[in-house]
Parts: structure tokens; C-alpha cells; sequence
């Protein structure tokens, strides 16, 4: 018999804890950063037409039908993709792979909240580097030495993009360890944002991406890193010796459609932008201050500390936004772009709501 | 700068390879364990009528309809049931949470060839116990101090099983650590051979299934632990600290089908044991030396040194084998159990090669 108990050595962590996913379908879910449309018509009619029998069989490891659309796509090659249940898969699987130095990584102090939890988790130490009172981030503060970068682009939940030449001065600086950009919602930042493009320039940059956000896809669990193919070649390696099948028949046959319907993603795509922009004018009009968004969500804040407030009675007229109690940002609220009726709904809900507590 | 370059702190790993999956339709593929049988039509029919726009909202993180399904179907509850991208998720989510206590974690010299993999990628130290000459598992082994126990049951590739009253045992002898059973092919064994039941009499006791066998739903990914409470919540922490969302929309529907429909999945189940039995007859009668298997696989010896060679003439032929060229099994080859049909092509093929080589 053992001399000490199993309890004694669980690996205790402290939960991500992701939006609420009420079931309700009258609910205006504004809390996820989904895509109010839905998948394209080509996805489902691929759907509906799919050999089922197949699923007795294993998938292919590889996933070459989506990773090839991926890499026909972005105009790389095949094996500078890797592609996994999500993009906190995909990141999971880089903080386990490249984050082993020992060294603190660096990321924002606000920024995508599962950063800090896999950091826990895996026992990476880490420094949240404070944005600027703008909120923006500022390069110069990541030329410290570190273990590894970690930055969102737009960052979330405010939504500010930083410019292609500020996320390569952070590149130039840190030749030495890997930089991630998390390019979630990168979409809905307007062409030539992306640093895609820079993956074979800097031998230490990865680029993740996700179906979840401009690919109507959130519920197939789709996520994918561009590197180059050494990179790409270590975190096969990991993903390998883990779980060798991630992504099953359904992700991989509509996951490579999805992205071959440019046509339907132009169009969605264009519909969120122009939403945001009248929503953030709209905003404004009623006194809000909104940080200038480059994705599919505003970080508004009514500058008067009634945000808590505001989420709680919103949330009981059914619409649910995203609210973070956390220092420098507990008096603002993110609000997910949905359908422009929906956005009518809200900034009904936020004028009756305003002239009440008035 | 850093003073250090990040290549030299990549988690390094020798990856699990896989069996290999051949797109060609006409290779007889008994090679990875799959069921013959596609799914039930009760699940093409679902899957057909699916609303594929609910793909743009994240699917229920607590995957509540397929977990509810796999409680109802076992008699356990709810908060004794975690699910996973496959019993491969499955287990590296226990061997995460369970095995960092620094000791020696068991499991059988000839087994399942991903334990070692996992226990290298997140460092826990292992001791491969050998089977005894017989190819079973000896319980008594099992006595030392350890950091936990993983015994497939089933086991693979031997297809051999072990008996209640020899899994209790090693319960009892080990109650300080976790013991994992891992119960893959444990449907095709008959009733009565899996210790589901003894989950709360034997608080240290977790049960991993899988979809991919007697599911027939390799290609959608799904596994899941069976266990009591307490170490259900340890396991969902640290699932939900590495990914909230791993089953997809199309899992938790299909799979939550599938397990209902229990009349398919014991027609199938009851094929393929009745294939099986006359497989092993006809095996013996041409001389090879089978295990005695309650699997959906076979493992059997042409006694002669010549496994090898029938692996590599059956696979030129379309036939797929999986052979391990490993110590004490480097003459066996293990033989899925397909469909009748295949299983006579098979004894064909290895009636001819056995008078061509004479």
C-alpha cells in the first residue's frame, strides 16, 4: 500500500470561466464575440450531404482537407498549418511546447483571460504588462527579457488593434523567444492588418486564428496557428504524443468549406464592420465612451461607474453583454456586434434605461 | 534581448504514431480497431436534419445532452460522467490532473502504446510491469508503491481479459492511488466484465470508454471517464483551465443519438463477437496461435517467425494488419474484426501465403 494519497498531489487549478451559453433562444446573446449569422448555405449543404457511414472510421490525423484550404487560402504551405479544437487548443498547445524556459512570459494585464489560467496551469511564470491609460499596449514595454510573448491583435476585450509596424518593432526585439499574435479577430480589422505575412521574415512568430469569430463557426471548434515549418513541425510533435485525432470527420470536411466560400465571409464580414461603426456612433451619441474597435465587439464604458448596473438590468430585459470586475475596467461593458436589429434593441434598452435612472 | 534562443527549451517528444489511414476505399482495413458497422440510422437521421446554424454559437461547454445521455444509459449521475475528444483526451486529462506526484506511475510492458507517450510528454516517471508469460495481466505486480495504475481491460494488443475479482484486487491493494481502467474494447467482452459499477465503492477507481469501437464513431470523436464525483470535478477544473469547448455541436448531438439507441449498438456489437469467435476457429485450424479475445481485434501468431513477412504480403495484397515489432509480440499480428466478408478474404489470403511459402 502507498504511503501517501492521490489527493494530496491533484493538479488544483483555478477554472477559465467562459461566457454564460443560456439556452433560451429569445435571449440577445451580445456576451461571446459570436457571429449573429449563420454558417454559409455551401457549409450546410455540404452538411446535410455528408457520407455518415464514415464515421466509423478514424479521421485523418492530419486533417489535410482543411489544413490544405487553410494553406491554399493564406498562400502558405501545407506545413506551415497546424490546426486544432479551437484556438485555445491551438494556444494550449504553444504554451506547452515553446514555454518550457523557466522564463516569465509577457502579456497584457487586460487582455483574453485564458492566458494567465494556462500559464497556471502548466506552471509558467508570467508578468502581465500594464496597457497605457489609453489602453492601447505599448511595444517598448516587452523589449525585457522573457520567456515568451503572448499578444492579441485586436486585444480583447478592448478591441484596439496595435499597427502591423508596432507588432514587428515587438518581433525585432525578441528575435530570441516566441511571440504569439493572436489574431482571433483580425477580420474585422480591415485588409492588411494580419502579420500572416511575416511568418517566414521571423523565425519566432506564430500566428493563431479562429473559425469561432468571422467564420460563423464557433460550434464546430476550430482553431489554427501560421508558422514557419519548424514551428509547425514542434507542435504537430506535442499535439501527436497527446491526442493524435483532434479534429473530427464533421470540422474537417465543413471546416475546409467554409473557408473555400470567400464570397459568404466578404459579405458577413462587411455586414459586422458597418454594424459596429453605426452602433459606435450610436454609442457615442448617448454619451458612451468607446475604445476604437477593430473586431466584432465595442468596450463602451458610461463614464458615470453605473456599468455593473447596466449588465445586471440588461441582462434581465434578456440581453446579455460581457462584464470583467476588474481594476481599470469594472465601469465598462463589452457588447458584441450582432444583427442591426439587435443593436436597435440595445440602444433602446440603454436610452429607456438612461432616462429611468436619471 | 534575450540571452537565450527558444529553441533550445522546445518540449521534445517522440510522438505516438497511429495505424495507418489509407484513403483507398478498396484496402480491407483491419488495422486500427474501427467498427465495420457504420452508425445507426437513427443518427444519419439526426445528423441529417441538424440546424448547421447553431454552428455560429459556441456549443454548451458542459456538453450537458451527451453527458445526460451517457448518465442515464449507465445509471450514474451527471457529476460522475467527463467527457472528451476521444478516450486519447480522456486519458491525458487524467494523467495531467492524477500523476504528479513524482512516483512511478504502472502499467503493463505490453499494452497500449500511447501510456509511455504520455507519461514522457508531462515528465511522470513509468515502470512497464511485465505480463506474464501467458500474455495476462498478473495482479499481484501491482502491489508496489506507485503513483497511480493504468490497465486496459481488454487489454491490447493481446485482447485479453482480465477478471472482476482480479481488477478488485488491485483496487484494494492500492487504495491511496488512482487506478484507471481503461475499458476501450470492453463491450465486445460480454456482460457483465466492466467495473463501471464499482465506482463508488472504490473512491481511487476511474473508467475510460470510447466511441470509436463499439460506437462505431472513430471519425467523431469521442471518450469519456466514468468516475465518483470528486475526481469528475478535479478532472472537469482542469479541462476547463486548458479548453472550455472541446465537443463540438455535431458530438454532443450525434453521440448523445448514439447511445440511445441501444438495439443497433447490440446488433453490431453481437456481429462482430459472433465474426470474431469463428475468425479465432479458422485462425487456429490453419495453425496460427490466437489469444483468447474479448475484444473487437484478435492478436495471433503464425509460430513460425513469420508475422512480419504476412504483414508486409497482406498489405501489398489491400489487406491492413497492425504489427508491432516489439519484444515478445514481434510474431503476432493484430487483425480487427471486420465484416464477415472481409474475414473470409482474409483466411483466403492467409491460406494461399501459407502453401506459396511452403
Amino acid at each position: 500500500m502507498n504511503a501517501y494519497r492521490w489527493e494530496d498531489y491533484v493538479r488544483r487549478v483555478e477554472p477559465y470561466v467562459p461566457g454564460e451559453q443560456p439556452s433560451d433562444e429569445n435571449i440577445i446573446k451580445l456576451n461571446t464575440n459570436e457571429n449573429p449569422y449563420g454558417v454559409s448555405e455551401r457549409v450546410k449543404s455540404i452538411a446535410r450531404e455528408l457520407d455518415y457511414d464514415m464515421l466509423r472510421k478514424y479521421p485523418d490525423p492530419k486533417a489535410d482537407m482543411l489544413v490544405s484550404a487553410i494553406s491554399d487560402y493564406y498562400g502558405v504551405a501545407k506545413d506551415e498549418v497546424f490546426v486544432g479544437v479551437g484556438s485555445d487548443d491551438v494556444l494550449a498547445m504553444c504554451f506547452m511546447t515553446f514555454f518550457g524556459s523557466g522564463r516569465r512570459i509577457l502579456f497584457p494585464d487586460i487582455t483574453y483571460s485564458f492566458y494567465p489560467v494556462w500559464a497556471r496551469l502548466l506552471g509558467i511564470p508570467f508578468e502581465e504588462v500594464p496597457l497605457r491609460e489609453d489602453y492601447t499596449i505599448s511595444p517598448e514595454d516587452y523589449g525585457v527579457e522573457n520567456g515568451g510573448i503572448v499578444i492579441p491583435n485586436p486585444n480583447a476585450p478592448t478591441g484596439i488593434l496595435l499597427a502591423r509596424d508596432q507588432i514587428e518593432s515587438i518581433l525585432i526585439n525578441n528575435q530570441n523567444s516566441i511571440v504569439i499574435i493572436d489574431e482571433a479577430y483580425i477580420d474585422f480589422a480591415g485588409a492588411g492588418a494580419s502579420v500572416i505575412d511575416m511568418i517566414n521574415k521571423y523565425s519566432n512568430l506564430i500566428v493563431v486564428r479562429t473559425f469561432s469569430k468571422s467564420r460563423s463557426m464557433a460550434g464546430i471548434r476550430i482553431g489554427y496557428a501560421i508558422s514557419n515549418n519548424r514551428i509547425i513541425k514542434y507542435l504537430n510533435d506535442v499535439k501527436y504524443s497527446y491526442n493524435s485525432y483532434t479534429m473530427n470527420y464533421p470540422s474537417i470536411i465543413l471546416g475546409a468549406e467554409a473557408i473555400r466560400d470567400e464570397a459568404y465571409f466578404r459579405d458577413v464580414t462587411e455586414k459586422i464592420v458597418k454594424t459596429r461603426e453605426e452602433f459606435t456612433d450610436r454609442l457615442a451619441h448617448l454619451g458612451y465612451k468607446v475604445l476604437p474597435s477593430a473586431a466584432n465587439f465595442v468596450f463602451a464604458s458610461p463614464g458615470d461607474g453605473t456599468a455593473r448596473e447596466i449588465f445586471e438590468a440588461a441582462r434581465n430585459d434578456g440581453i446579455y453583454f460581457r462584464y470583467f470586475d476588474s481594476p481599470g475596467i469594472d465601469d465598462y461593458l463589452r457588447i458584441t456586434i450582432g444583427l442591426p436589429e439587435d443593436m436597435d434593441k440595445v440602444i433602446k434598452f440603454l436610452t429607456i434605461h438612461k432616462s429611468i435612472v436619471k
